[in-house]
């Protein structure tokens, strides 16, 4: 039986004690006995234009109080098959990004030696790769499925190697990811040049805009990247961006014209059956956002991740975690 | 000739006087010569997430000062057909969901007596029991077309009976409603358990979630809602959650993932030819909308109740009211 | 080679300077060397319900520094083959708008004799009258593609011809437009009365309710514009109206119920090919805007005009000016 | 015994019903048995930096609702003396001032002759000059109390001689106030040049600045106001951005270094003892406010207005209307 | 040494981490060695005007986390002094005072039986019934030191005995306060009638106005204070609508003129040497707050109750709690 | 003649044009006949608690365009003794603070080599430690007059020498100030512990803070300032949070209990007579600012700024720049 569950609504309104994902208990000694923990990672000095995610992880647990246990859509009661905590955040060093990542690869790498799946709240997405390296130690290269209106493979901004816009070439670079089992979903707006996308393409991605997406269609997409990523260990990246500043105004790089938050969900919800290590949601700017739309919406994505993983323990198909790293 | 028309904004600005529905008269005095009565339950003492219900009323009329007499989508001009007043708000007890219902209880008998309709601006979801109570007592066991995102089937929150989550099946226990003629549309998001949805099948309902409607499509939901709920008298209760909250963020219990607000005002322009007694439009907070928008179209629906009564009427088959019960 | 770019935001931050449309460089002396000039007419005194959009072009150049020069769904780089300028606001005079017509008129017919395309920043839609005005004096009755969810063809307001209202029927009474090459894409909400549309057929508009252009099809309109309008010289006149409250609240008279910001863009990426002389994008409240989803939405679009500009100019298809006129 | 009274508060919560000032009847037909009108001018037309001034009104009426009948810092119960209605808005139109001023002077002379008192609520401040001209009938030349951070006596805007920064030069040129009997208080921020304040003491005013104010005292000020515009009838002219922007964020020319909310209302309450045959409460923005700090303060000066009647009437020292003047 | 502590922010940014207050430890069993505990009572069924304050504990907490351990102006190092707990909240049950009043009292009489000082967080102000009765129950009848523009001593509002506006009439009447020891500060603002302020006195309360406090002078209010309620205990309950508007706008029934948060800040600083046993801050509204301005001053008063505790202790002069009564 | 004038606002409404500080020219290449030339430096890549100030300066510039010449309270017209420009943004590299620093310092380098005062819209507090290097080039060791609720000499933040809260130490180890000429005034607010105000005063500081403000009076700190600081070359920095939230919501770190803006405003028009060689302007955070109270108070404080150098300018008193160094 799961260990560590949310507080139960009938009994305290969900309104009511300190805000941690969900409502499920604060636990910072990581344990073996977890499946899952969600981790904070508020850090947002690699933003090139808005700035503020770093209040991203605050706001996305206190939305997530609404959340309810049993996932209607994929008809499944997480908390049947999976139990897991709220970290808090990872340690940051505001305005120091390569010794933020220092910082927070200590975090992330006790949880993948422990076999749990940190599911992380950013930040701006340069945190990223943090996880990736963290995850990579342990599993080896990674696939990636990644939705975001940019492909975030530039190589540099004003000379400077580490930032949001860089991360995916970055972890290329560094070895971390199977490019081969990369798939990005979701480029849209006005780019630099011509060379933007292609850029991405050469660095082995297999890469949709949203008109792509658009016109092949959301089931087709999912069966995409089913086909792209399988069947090693898997990441998954999702920045709010990729919808509709609409549904999601909250963010650092708003792009026009993008998903609704129902193609978006459905998105995700069709993964089902890949072996996911590690998932993040980044790029929530409270500072920016209204009655809570985008960070709901943000925390209803990390609850799918978190149905994915009930699934994946109820399939018994969830990738083993390697036991013989030692954490740092 | 209708007695009580909107002002002509010809005449004077739209944004000129004092706020009532449409600027329509605000009448105190209910009359039987009116069609239909704007009815405010400013109360928010069910609601189980945001407060601030209370004042969705004023904002609704504040934002229908835009809308104009013409439907064009229907085709008919309201005020040919049908004419109605503002009559304000019941008297509310805050904090004291009971003793509300008694005292709104009050004036929607009387409407209901003088065979006026009463289209209710709420005020939270828990309200649309006292309107089912006056409105039984004069037609007896009601059909119900239910457009919301979730179906207020829980016995209780907190071991109290009466809330905005659980009017419907208090309905069914008091026998307001004919269980046959009951049908819910949209419901999404997270639930409690499994049971939650089969709960409201078991009193009866016929319950779609918002995918189910998604799959069904907006045309056939309509056919379904009009074979469900026909021949007798019906009453039609939406939840402003029942729209996707980029569309109406202004709310209690957003639930991301709803429709657009084309496509509900679509379903509800397709219920022409039902008997309608009564309507109300609730869970509307203008503390957590923005330029309008939730109250807006929350404004819309109302207009569209309306030529739903217009229609009726240039039909001739409006429900004729009961003369012979006497107001309490 | 193009002699007026943007800045370079690899080489210095997009939020970094003075405020231009796009970074571009602000000239306030028009030269014949010129494609485009981005124009501000700061004036709101046409608004017949919320008034603000005098601030509309300040914050529509605020959110356009996103914008980045290669149009990828275009698939092309805007500045390989035009240049252009933000000239910055035209003079007006708040709170008279005859006075404000004579004063912007100056401005807009030495544009339009320099050869160069004025791409309007509204401002409210009674200024679109100035603008036709001038571009008239070169070329003769134009065409009209007008995006909206009003068709702006009242006669008067309170017994005032100049207003938001009535720009359109002022045009045809001044011989500005050619009835037959107008189309007006967009109606919906509530009117006045059921003569409301057919008064704009009566002038001899085609006019599409948003309801018809669902059931038409984006693609099609986009084929029934261009059999409308060809060949010759054409206006594009979008009100952010056309849009839904969700994706632009911050306009002065919303109408829930219209387009997603995908599919306006879409419109207007589809029509290639047309001869614009001339263009504007009016009725952005920011007073009522939120993160600037309505102003990042309208700098977009003011973006795609620029696309179309370019790709006219790449394929020689540009209406010449009229060298012969001399200006006021 | 008075005849238009608020609503009672506790048999109503306050929240409940249409708004109107304070809860008072809202009654278009004006009768001799009233003392005062809450009149709402929503024009804005004459704004020359931000715009909105037209929604005041109803935003002040939505705020009075928190009022309550006992003055207890006067120590009166305004409706043991006096009573009244809210008359509602007069027609407007909007863009246009001068066709504003006749169509508001007509329902403004019916007032005065009525011997009402009128209690306008703006509204642009261009608007005093309609209600200088309609009081100017009844009681011949007035005294002026002006509380601004503006002085409004400039000669031309871009050649225009009517919007709200020439209101009182216009007025003295008409004839309609006696310049030995005005005196303005709270001018601050930069100016145009050095002249700008000489030129309001050229017409024949007493000027004191913000600066002046505070070095003099408010009881002194208080003092100097009385010594000035005794013993005729006296106007009192507020505009809201006499306060500092901290308490009174929504108008539409803020200057810091103002005033708080208390200094204001105190100042106000020491008028009594004058015999004021109208007042004004205007510039009040709702789309620059937030949690109706503005339009609360607005409707707390009203408020103390409506007690300076009330206390006049106790006093018998109210200055009698003109009862042989006819109405237009 | 003191046990609790709250986190090092320089090992750890403020932003960092699940907020609790003053990022103090999140303990849920109380204990013995904990002098105080912040306590949340996330209730707002008793508020009159706006609701929202359910969302106060969470609001307060978030901006909690700017505060640092030594204050400046007191020259203490809270924590050299006292340690304690942020407990989380009480469990509430929306829409019912009365049940909600009894699940709080168990909480609150485990700590005060347990000597430890509650420093609750509202939730609107007639939670503070809940806090005087457990408090009674071990200290017997308290003195009080209440700040608030209104003396919360009406009977009843539309006819029901528990809300917001009852508070201190009900404390009376059950016996919880020595009226001889109460003290009321700062009520203004309109009333019902003359007799409001005259029934607090009848009550045997001591009743200053805000423009008293203005008269007397802030440092001879503090000895007023004393003088009231030495020697016995005396619980101090902060109503944030105290302070005026501008300083506090997220507020249920804000009263423009108040004090500033200076004032206030200086008026809590002032009491040590009061044996205080508990403490509430209440009617913060999160949905009215902008900037965290209202919250960010809930916190700093808070924080000064903290302090005012640690004098206490450094002083040796605590009230001894009451070992021999047993909890419920 | 002044060469370098806002432009004229009778001849354009003010809210016309692209927005530069006051409407001045924008004029990238300095040269010597600039008095003064305000520049941007958009970075927040220091701030420790809310990020966001990258955009303060697009926000003073666009709440500036309300400033007129005439100084009122000084009694200048400003543009008759000085004339400069609206440099605009220096380029930064976001997330960098030391590369930021090596660019912005080439600006800033050469205007003090021009001899023109640089005026510095932020960013936040880190930027000034780049200006002041840039000044000592030419002053060598300046004085400071430093307004702020923070002292900013903490030595480091997570082991980090480099931001918001560490400038003033690194600019007296960098031999950068004079401490025997530094005063800082404002400080307030809990503090990390007691050593950290002596920390201060150990580098040589005079410190005052808010307390000690109120109880000296703002008319002797002018005193003590001007007795600290003359004769040598004065820098003046002003953080925003030296003024209260309820006057400056938007900034970084808000401290509530800080000066009124009418305080800020005296305290800096009590600075004639001092040789300031450079001035800055902090920590405004446009995305916590509403109805621009914030960005609005910071434009005017800039404007005493100017005027301070035009009151120099006439007095002849200002300090001679250094024409023998070289710019870099």
């Amino acid at each position: 039986m799961p260990k560590y569950l949310p507080r139960d609504s009938f009994v305290t309104p969900r309104f009511c004690g300190v805000r941690t994902f969900m409502r499920l208990p604060h636990v910072e000694d990581l344990a073996p006995d977890m499946d899952f923990a969600i981790i904070g990672i508020p850090f947002d000095g690699g933003q090139s234009y808005r700035s503020g995610a770093r209040f991203g992880p605050e706001a996305i647990r206190d939305a997530s109080i609404l959340l309810r246990p049993f996932n209607a859509e994929q008809k499944i009661t997480i908390f049947d098959y999976i139990s897991g905590v709220d970290y808090g955040d990872c340690p940051v060093v505001p305005g120091y990004i390569e010794e933020t990542y220092k910082k927070t690869e200590i975090t992330l790498r006790l949880a993948a030696d422990l076999g749990i799946i940190p599911v992380v709240l950013g930040g701006d997405h340069c945190i990223t790769l943090a996880e990736l390296r963290a995850l990579h130690q342990c599993h080896g290269p990674l696939g990636l499925v990644h939705f975001d209106a940019h492909s975030d493979t530039w190589d540099a901004y004003f000379e400077q190697k580490y930032n949001h816009g860089t991360t995916f070439r970055r972890a290329v670079e560094e070895g971390l990811l199977d490019p081969a089992r990369v798939i990005q979903v979701g480029m849209r707006g006005p780019l630099y040049g011509a060379d933007d996308l292609n850029a991405a393409r050469e660095l082995g991605f297999e890469v949709y805009t949203t008109s792509d997406l658009r016109r092949i269609g959301f089931k087709n997409m999912v069966e995409k990247i089913k086909a792209r990523v399988l069947p090693g260990p898997v990441f998954l990246s999702f920045d709010i961006d990729f919808v509709d500043p609409a549904f999601a105004p909250g963010t650092g790089t708003p792009e026009v014209g993008g998903v609704t938050s129902w193609e978006a969900l459905e998105l995700v919800r069709g993964l089902r059956g890949i072996p996911f290590v590690g998932f993040d949601l980044v790029e929530v700017l409270p500072s920016y956002d209204h009655a809570q739309v985008t960070s709901l919406l943000a925390a209803n994505i990390v609850y799918e991740f978190l149905t994915l993983i009930a699934i994946a323990k109820q399939e018994r198909s969830v990738c083993t975690p390697c036991p013989s790293i030692p954490s740092a």
